[in-house]
């Protein structure tokens, strides 16, 4: 195999045209076998096996730098930079991340995993480099879905006046996750067929002749076509990007590795900042991703030969309850509108788009328009519901204070991929929304225990005004015995679900769980827990929270951070009335938490139940002797 | 005086040519009054007048919408639609706000303060028209500067893209609160002298003929018609605009009434969205803002006559001290760069161009590009100090999360006007930074209690790597008797500055100050109080706190909100190793402050020596006693 021989980039500037194109076909082996396996980004990776090896044959890392946007398409960077040997361990725990980490490897310059940043990041070291007086070249890789982001924007308007070397790769798949929203997406089409056009033409005859890249390809391209009918296209219509300042090459073939090198050589050697337009398709080379691009964004296991999803245990989500919640919401109550940044699958909100598909609006990978907007929408006297991952939420955190809550607008957020997330890792886990949120007055923030309680309390939304988060873990399986939680949700008012007669837990969210299966190991302990749904974390059950005598131990649990979180916002408010402290917050300590299966960090962070046992049993000293005994004896 | 009889928008409709051309003469006479009055946004307001009649004329408020981008270019607005009998309070406590407020007057429909948000609301409002089967308009007031903000670009290309009816107004006064960086300003000014050119070339020749008017607007014009020669410009580019699917109207004289009616009416005649390119000049009709409209973008009272400013108490500002540090700094390391989001002037950084222009970099109104770009500084070897304002930074959030601090990049984040503002009311105060910042693993946070202090954190800065954020009040007069504070800054350590046998108090930053003015009075009620200048906020000084015996009673003191601030996190650290707990945290309770005086609005938090000190006597009820028995004897 040649990809056995790959130890650095400096190995793939041996190979000729023939080898790079058998090497290119043992790369999507190796990425359709591992991600089939372990789970991961499958059909952006598959798109971008030649523009990887083609700028790793042009730049010469890692004095050059490359900047991927987003971050999950690295993975053939991964490859041919000295991981292949641990690339089987992809995303699990220990092993590679699957996003750009500057501790894994020193071809990683810059860490993504949030969309937008690249062109910004890129600008920052190409402006170190000219200060320090160096010369290696930084190229962002930024697909055409992130340059929705405004982010993206900014730092081109910043880049074309600083007139400073930077490349720009535009990986347009016409596809972010979701087929891409916006007039840019329309413009970017335009382009496609116009400016390059000719020169594709040309290219594009000699195509179906490239064995396994000719026939998508050509399809591609002659699907476009059509489109020069349709739309009015001015040649030479170039003027986005020339209009701040940046020299454009393209488009090109970003299968066709000839095509590529050529490009970037002539790109490299222009002074300014440039843009390269590459043409490229989700899951090239793979029938079942190429078919159905967003099954293959992300996906979990799969069978290699089918595309089918290897069986997982059967868990709804809270995404897709939200979504049906919604619609049935919806039929009652015509204000409603759900909103979602470029997430329809992963919030589940596809569900809610097969029902009223003109009440769902996409604004692409934007969530600070999106929460602007919301407000608008709700100033115009809708009811919106923003759905969103908890990390994404992090980049509305100035529109929810300055747009959604000074007004007192009546704007859900839903808050999906709430606490540690798994695979993904740090930069994908949802443990700031609590401190995100609290300090915010007027705000109203929700934890449900599981799916259920989040449709009652979605359902509960429209019978007040203002400001509302919910956050809430992917996985929604109903809670066992969950008979202390009324159907119709009560805001501010908690559910002891198990009486006890020792020791008090207060639990948030996903934690109620984790504290049903620490009360039942206790009881081996000889001790009996109560057990509390604090649904609402703000406002406090403070009713709840008086009536906790002065000799009970009570704990708090979360999955978030220990600081700013649901232990200390309960603490505060005991402190301020003199009534009964939590003894201890069970929280994520002051670190970041790496990547890797859910139950595994949740390990690392301490929240396991035999974990929360072992650390409540030292406060009940004579029950852990007794135990110890026990397990001597 | 016409504009005592303008008692709502349909009064303006009665007007003809002659009596609105007075009328903006009156208007610009109540600005120049009021704002050399009160301090305010001066040349802005100036530069909108005639605009702000167009469309209060063309449109019919409240059931059409107009929202003012950042919103503080709303006075003429405000004065038109029933609120000039109270104009004279403008941005005092109590009176009229400086930026648009809801439940100011039904006229204003959305609240802004922060910039870029204005078009994402107008699209929000526009959908909800469609919605609800309405058929209002709505229009979009947009400065070139905010235009430079990311969300901008969000919003337009999903309203672009939405086809719904929505007007943008692009208010082009070539400058936003700096003169416009970036690439897109370049293209306005192509724009400016192209696709308009042959018209706007028709209308100046009538322009010296209007009386006001004419003179300095054609000295705008004349002076871009130089750029012809040196840009090359193809005729007719309004591709970026329409690129994403607006309409585009203009460009036209913004200070032309008839024009400006004309364009609206056909623009509200377009079905879809639109762009009306509008050229106005900031501090029009007011020769000193005119010539200096940086100066009189927001400004302190001022003489009229000479336009110089009102002799104010001299207070150095921390901006100006962080700026003259940094400059000192940069003469012995050139890692240094110093970064400000369209901010020069009030973060300081002026002072610091003066002596090292290549090291500051100006983004635009860009935070979260900023944010970024620093970590691509950072990243590759420099040392960045992004300045912003507390309350913009909010912008940036997870950009601080995601690619400083989970890389560990060296970036210190410079936070000025931190803590309750003043005057421009509950959208700029810098209340949630602590909340923000202390729950993110790694960082620093630091808040130093006068300039002094800044200045040699700033330095300490250089000595250490890792991401770090200093928080601190616009005015940084030195502390008086700050013996107890070395002149080397020593983090993690907090200096005791006063003992005192009685109790404790724990103060951050600005609060410094006013633990010693409420120790003063404490002595007055025989309780001498111990004051701590607690200058770092994370890491905690841990061993302080474990000194603090079990029977001294503890207070903290901070400018921020009490929940996720600098009290909340000593008492979980305190509850965490069993120390004492602060009695109670003084912090602004969970409410939005209004605008005022800063004083006042100090007071409204309760945060004042002589509030202060009322509630600790509360812990120490004899003390209280004998004190009321003295005032009574």
């Amino acid at each position: 195999m040649l990809l056995e021989k790959i130890h650095s980039p400096g190995d793939l500037k041996k190979l000729n045209r023939e080898e790079l194109n058998i090497l290119a076909d043992e790369i999507r082996g190796e990425l359709i076998r591992t991600v089939s396996h372990n789970g991961g980004h499958l059909a952006s990776n598959l798109g971008i096996v030649e523009l990887t090896l083609a700028l790793h044959r042009i730049f010469d890392l890692p004095e050059d730098k490359i900047i991927f946007d987003v971050g999950h398409q690295s993975y053939v960077h991964k490859m041919v930079t000295g991981r292949m040997e641990r690339f089987h361990t992809l995303r699990e725990y220990g092993g590679i991340s699957g996003f750009p980490k500057r501790d894994e490897s020193v071809y990683d310059c810059f860490e993504t995993g949030h969309a937008s940043t690249a062109i910004s990041a890129a600008l920052g070291l190409a402006r170190a480099r000219d200060y320090r007086k160096e010369s290696y070249d930084v190229v962002a890789v930024v697909g055409d879905g992130a340059l929705t982001g405004g982010m993206c924007y900014e730092a081109l308007n910043d880049a074309g006046n600083s007139k400073t070397k930077l490349m720009v790769i535009l990986n347009d798949n016409e596809m972010s996750i979701a087929p891409n929203v916006g007039a840019l997406s329309a413009y970017l089409t335009r382009l496609r067929i116009s400016a390059g056009w000719q020169r594709a033409k040309r290219r594009v005859r000699h195509l179906s002749q490239i064995p396994v890249v000719g026939k998508p390809l050509y399809r591609i391209i002659h699907g476009t076509k059509k489109l020069l009918k349709t739309v009015l296209v001015r040649d030479g219509d170039t003027g986005f990007f020339e209009a701040l300042g940046f020299e454009y090459f393209g488009p090109i073939n970003g299968h066709d590795l000839e095509s590529l090198e050529q490009t970037l050589t002539q790109a490299k050697a222009h002074r300014g900042p440039c843009v390269i337009h590459v043409l490229t398709k989700k899951g090239f080379g793979y029938d079942k991703a190429e078919e159905r691009p967003e099954a293959f964004h992300g996906t979990p296991p799969f069978y290699v030969e089918t595309g089918d999803r290897i069986e997982m245990p059967n868990r709804p989500s809270c995404g897709h309850v939200m979504a049906n919640t919604l619609a049935e919401m919806t039929e009652k109550d015509d204000r409603i509108v759900a909103i979602t940044a470029a997430m329809k699958l992963g919030t589940g909100l596809d569900h809610y788009a097969e029902k009223y598909p003109d009440r769902l609006l996409d604004t692409g990978i934007t969530e600070e328009h999106a929460a602007t907007m919301a407000a608008g929408l709700a100033a115009g006297g809708m009811r919106p519901y923003l759905a969103v991952y908890s990390s994404f939420f992090q980049r509305c955190y100035d529109q929810m204070i300055h747009d959604v809550s000074m007004q007192k607008l009546s704007v859900t957020f839903l808050l999906d991929r709430s606490g540690i997330g798994g695979e993904d890792g740090q930069t994908h886990h949802g443990v700031f929304d609590f401190a995100e949120t609290l300090p915010v007055p007027g705000m109203t923030v929700l934890a449900p225990c599981d799916s259920e309680e989040l449709a009652a309390m979605l359902r509960w939304t429209l019978t007040r005004d203002g400001p509302c988060v919910i956050r809430y873990a992917k996985s929604g399986a109903p809670l066992e015995g969950r008979e202390g939680i009324p159907e119709e949700f009560q805001d501010g008012k908690w559910n002891r679900i198990r009486e006890g007669k020792d020791l008090t837990l207060l639990a948030a969210g996903s934690m109620v769980k984790r504290a049903l299966d620490t009360r039942k190991l206790l009881l081996e302990d000889g001790l009996e827990a109560e057990v509390w749904n604090c649904s609402t974390v703000k406002p406090l059950d403070t009713e709840v929270l008086a009536a906790i005598g002065p000799d009970r131990t009570v704990f708090t649990l979360e999955e978030h951070m220990l600081t700013g979180g649901f232990g200390e916002y309960v603490t505060g408010e005991c402190r301020k009335h003199g009534w009964t402290e939590p003894a201890l917050c069970f929280a994520i300590d002051d670190r970041f938490i790496p990547h890797g299966d859910h139950e595994r960090l949740m390990q690392e962070a301490g929240l396991t139940a035999p974990q929360i046992r072992e650390r409540i049993l030292k406060f009940f000293p004579c029950r852990q002797v007794k135990k110890e005994m026990r397990i001597k004896g």
